[in-house]
């Protein structure tokens, strides 16, 4: 498949995961600079292994906020938290999740996901 | 609730997902110097958080592996893919993390995941 | 022993290292949603594991402090100062294992560990 | 471009850095399972930002030594030892980058990576 | 050497790659209470290590941005975005070493990577 | 001070803490290749912050076994549970710091540092 159409096919279901305006502002506040970076986003990771056929968006969206809670990685957690939302988990699923991530992770790593699924929830 | 009830219903769920055997090994390989370890997971990682409604064991699985493997911990991963299959996740579905995984954590804990993946699948 | 008096031991014992105050705000700060976190907490991590014999708390505060330091948890290392002078470490006690956390984590790590344990003990 | 050009470029790339039969050890190694893995590898590691201009490949090896050093990801970081001699790096050159390890991620991740790097140079 | 010799010569490197104000002000920051790590700083990290021949002080500066970005430790990994500029990086060489993270470290390590960079590098 | 004095100093210290055959094979092992690194553990490491008044060793031993553990290298935790031993810590007070590290780092970091320090106490 040429890049182009990755590209395309990944940059619709970002917007579709995260809305048109999230993704615009993320896109734009990198400028010049970021755009390889931004390019290696939408094609690879949304035009490609987000939009294999294999596992349903939930599911993916739960594992990304498990993996992004255990690298400590405040900023990219809170986008998934809305994302995932948007791809049908429940607040209540995401707690789950957030528990699971204090016996694994340990208490501090739960700590900092609830604070930040609490405002990204908007709770 | 009584700790006593809380390990008991941890420990049968560990073997339901387990199998009693490999519980009884790890449990043994501690002695008595790690007892009070178990005695923690029995209670509070399986009796407790494994135990609570609000999502399906098969989620669960798929975010501890998303974790484990976030967090460079290769004996609990590979635990935990026998335990994902065990809670009907298909070796498709693992696979889709792994490859999550080497879009968020990056490709070498990708290439660690899929080598002990490939090992607890019998591949 | 019954979870509640394992979480009412813990609240305790909580509060006594880090005051009444800090651990209510702390607690309301999650609301609803934070409820089966803050459990655990009270219950596991200071009804069980903090009050177990075996260990002063003093030593129990620099290995926590040692721990979030490396582990990148700026808010529960900040938290964990104030407690490891309410347990009787002297701020150059602490200083001490920031030194070492230089050696072991990298001059990284120390740096936001000084910056923080400044903070926290009002310098 | 088409993705399949850039698998193809990334994969010649890859044989030239580590030599055609250690990428094809690896490539075998995961089976049809790690396909979709090996396809992201050769076309985006490889066919994509390791093929960019704006940066010699030497300092490419260099930069990526020091991230899977620090990341604590043995084997992929003995494989790139043997990928910066073939980039034009001396074992000395690389034996710098081994010590900032040590200044910014602390002497253990040092001691691990000294270990790995005398395995992969031969020494 | 004496480490007095040491000290100095590490500062003086200091001074030269970060600006003598940048450097007074670091060392203010964490009065008496920092003046040990200071010192560990300045004789080992920049009298020592960073003054070894056998590496240019650019590939240094691509390699601890590598390093800082993949162990997540924002703060220092600002200030060595300067310090790349200081010793000869352009800042099209210093995005290929983040491209690079968001290969090795995962996206979100380059998210936050660029977002540092981008504010360090004032555009 | 003189860095020879340092290192000399320094030298004594590891090997009074871990003996002088286990301080001589490890030095022996990184060759001329790991004198650089092996001299910075000798003079800094142990010459200086080991070293230094303000804290107990006992105290140093089970920080330095939270933070190794928490950061998953486990050679150097190894050698640190033989150095507390030395430092006179008992096998109880190591356990207490290895379900703090269950606590803080989480559940599978807990079962390899129980792991780890099983074999290196011989038991």
């Amino acid at each position: 498949m040429d890049t182009r159409e990755l590209h395309e096919r990944g940059l619709k279901l970002r917007q579709q995961i995260f809305g048109e305006a999230a993704v615009k502002a993320r896109m734009g506040a990198f400028g010049d600079f970021g755009k390889p970076l931004q390019n290696l986003i939408n094609t690879y990771a949304y035009g490609d292994v987000w939009s294999r056929p294999g596992l349903d968006n939930r599911s993916r969206s739960l594992a990304v906020l498990a993996m992004t809670a255990a690298l400590n990685r405040p900023a990219e957690f809170s986008v998934h938290v809305k994302g995932a939302l948007a791809n049908g988990c429940t607040p209540e699923e995401i707690r789950e999740v957030l528990l699971l991530i204090g016996i694994y992770c340990g208490i501090p790593a739960a700590n900092d996901a609830h604070r930040l699924a609490l405002e990204a929830l908007g709770k």
